[in-house]
């Protein structure tokens, strides 16, 4: 077992750590903004070492992702109703409910830093998109399982993600349920 | 002719006072990013009085509005070809070329800025959507007028620009020509 893999372990103080470091992000991204504080005043906020957010994550934007992700996956997790319309339904449902609430441009916030963190950003970026992705993929499998016909992950990124997130950006609202159905429904 | 009418009139002290304060935000964008500077920055950038910026434009959020808007309408214009599918795929791929440039992000990141800037930041954010959304009804006017069947200016934000946006955002690219035109053929 080596050092990161130590340091992943549920429970104990492991969990405690990155629990307050996760409380320590959100906090500081709360009054500063994306992109307006470093590692060092993570850890002093935290009461941890520099050394360890690094250990553990290897740089801020793995962190800020990873906060970003845990956020995702407790607020908007993939669903399992039995049918693709059901499954797309309820997902595009929590995201409107996520993205029309007091900080529902976070995920255009973190990806607008991230691309101006260099390479580390950029990478980061990728992996959040790709553990999403992945998640998403699995609930299309599941239909294509039950031989339902289920569009490719990237097409409900641009026919219902996209439309929703640029129409919060943009302040064109709200998003009905009625409109949040139409898009599933002209996907499929 | 009252004060602001007279300030905006084409050509003169006017417009080289115009021309300076936009040069002057675009340094600012450039060098500190939305939302990291002043009117009174601005104004010492160009060498003119605040009490000048806020005569003609208002407020900092309309100033960066016009600037963006000025840039959007030099380097996307609408166009007019003579059919809808021609005037969507042009369009589009001017959107799709401007994105992926180096300052692709400033439309994603002077509204994201916009949004925080309080009442007069959303009213310049609407005012700009308002704008653009004008420009694009009045080229889905003219194929309606030819006898063509035009989506509403909202399908294609949605199902055109949307997705291209929250590529570039997530770093999903590139955006082809065949991609680009595809979302223009799905629409029509």
């Amino acid at each position: 077992m080596n050092e990161r893999q130590r340091a992943r372990r549920p429970g104990g103080r492991s969990a405690r750590v990155g629990a307050e470091v996760h409380q320590a992000v959100t906090d500081l991204i709360s009054e500063r903004g994306y992109g307006n504080f470093t590692v060092g005043e993570v850890a002093a906020r935290a009461g941890v070492a520099d050394s360890s957010i690094y250990r553990r994550w290897g740089s801020l934007a793995n962190l800020l992702t990873d906060v970003a992700l845990t956020r995702l996956n407790a607020r908007s997790p993939m669903p399992d109703t039995g049918s693709l319309a059901g499954d797309l339904r309820t997902y595009a449902a929590n995201v409107a409910r996520e993205i029309t609430g007091p900080d529902g441009l976070a995920v255009v916030r973190l990806a607008v830093a991230l691309s101006s963190m260099g390479q580390q950003g950029v990478q980061a970026r990728d992996d959040l998109l790709a553990e999403r992705t992945r998640q998403l993929q699995s609930m299309l499998d599941r239909a294509r399982e039950r031989g339902e016909h289920a569009p490719d992950a990237f097409a409900v990124l641009d026919h219902i993600m996209a439309p929703m997130y640029i129409r919060v950006l943009l302040g064109i609202g709200p998003l009905t349920p009625e409109y949040v159905d139409g898009l599933v429904d002209r996907l499929l």
